[in-house]
């Protein structure tokens, strides 16, 4: 496309908007056409929605979820039990744990999980600041709810070594059917993890 | 997800981002922390190049196109033929053209095309401009290039009834072998119309 047909500003953001996970030239251009006709009511507050989320929004310090309070709402909130931590490998397991509303500890997200293949590497985790919250003290149980994954595994195991010793138990989350799921729909290893940890009725 | 988790800032972003085409509630998430975590190389950006987007780029008032000068550099360009005007359902498409760089006319962009289901009206799109524009004389051809579909050719159709005896021919492009394309895959539609509009070698 040259730039007599659409224009510098068009094209940076067409660019800008293909760079986002799971959309390509093809799919910018038609969100960025779809945008300049929203105008009032779609594109302009969605700047303003980003711009603020850019001045706004930032890690807390203690635990690594995104918020616009330091630190978080939960790290923040009342009537959660603070000898308990979470473990999530990003913000969005947080959330998805926070709609189910099971758990009323406090969490800690790692902001990725270890891989070889991306060279993530301990370092470029928030391992470290759970190390230290657990060394500080009060922390009965961490539950490492990562994702069931070789690269989430790998990290899990990191994670129980380093915490071995330091005065919390470390669990996992249980392995099964899913409640809803069809056992003819299982892979193997799901319904033999099922089955070892089969419970009385 | 509750507000104590996510923040009603974050909340409003999801739920603005979930509204552009192709994205539902799910990578929506994926999409806002993908931002968040790229504060000052990509969320900042983007939220600028949108502001800029809003205040400067507007609907060419001759021809519909989008650009930040009106009226826009293709109508503006020096060097394309005035007597042929190419009418596009819409901007990618314009763009697609001028990719190609085989049209060196003018463009009439409707905004859209005749729909009965979606309630599209003549009155939606850019036809009334379209008519005057070759009631103002000095047009010698209006080139109908709209998608092969149902509600493109019924727009093409409408369009086409409206510029009866204005002075100008009415003419679509071809259809036939898309270059590169295999007949093995071509619909029999495409094949019987590339068949009957068959040329000498």
């Amino acid at each position: 496309m040259s730039q007599r047909s659409a224009g510098p500003e068009i094209l940076r953001l067409i660019e800008l908007i293909s760079r986002l996970p799971g959309l390509g030239p093809r799919s910018a251009r038609r969100v960025a056409l779809f945008l300049l006709k929203r105008r009032d009511t779609l594109l302009k507050p969605l700047a303003a929605a980003l711009a603020e989320a850019g001045e706004k929004i930032d890690r807390c310090e203690i635990c690594g979820n995104f918020d616009t309070v330091q630190p978080c709402a939960v790290c923040q909130a009342d009537g959660r039990d603070d000898g308990l931590i979470c473990v999530v490998e990003d913000v969005p397991d947080l959330w998805a744990l926070e709609r189910g509303g099971a758990f009323r500890g406090r969490y800690h997200v790692l902001g990725g999980v270890l891989s070889a293949i991306d060279g993530i590497t301990p370092e470029d985790l928030n391992i470290a600041t759970l190390i230290s919250r657990v060394e500080a003290g009060g922390i009965r149980e961490v539950i490492l709810a990562l994702n069931a994954t070789v690269d989430g595994q790998t990290t899990a195991h990191y994670v129980a070594d380093l915490l071995e010793g330091k005065g919390a138990s470390v669990t996992r989350l249980a392995h099964g059917v899913p409640v809803g799921g069809e056992l003819d729909h299982l892979d193997d290893g799901t319904l033999a993890a099922a089955l070892r940890s089969r419970r009385d009725v």
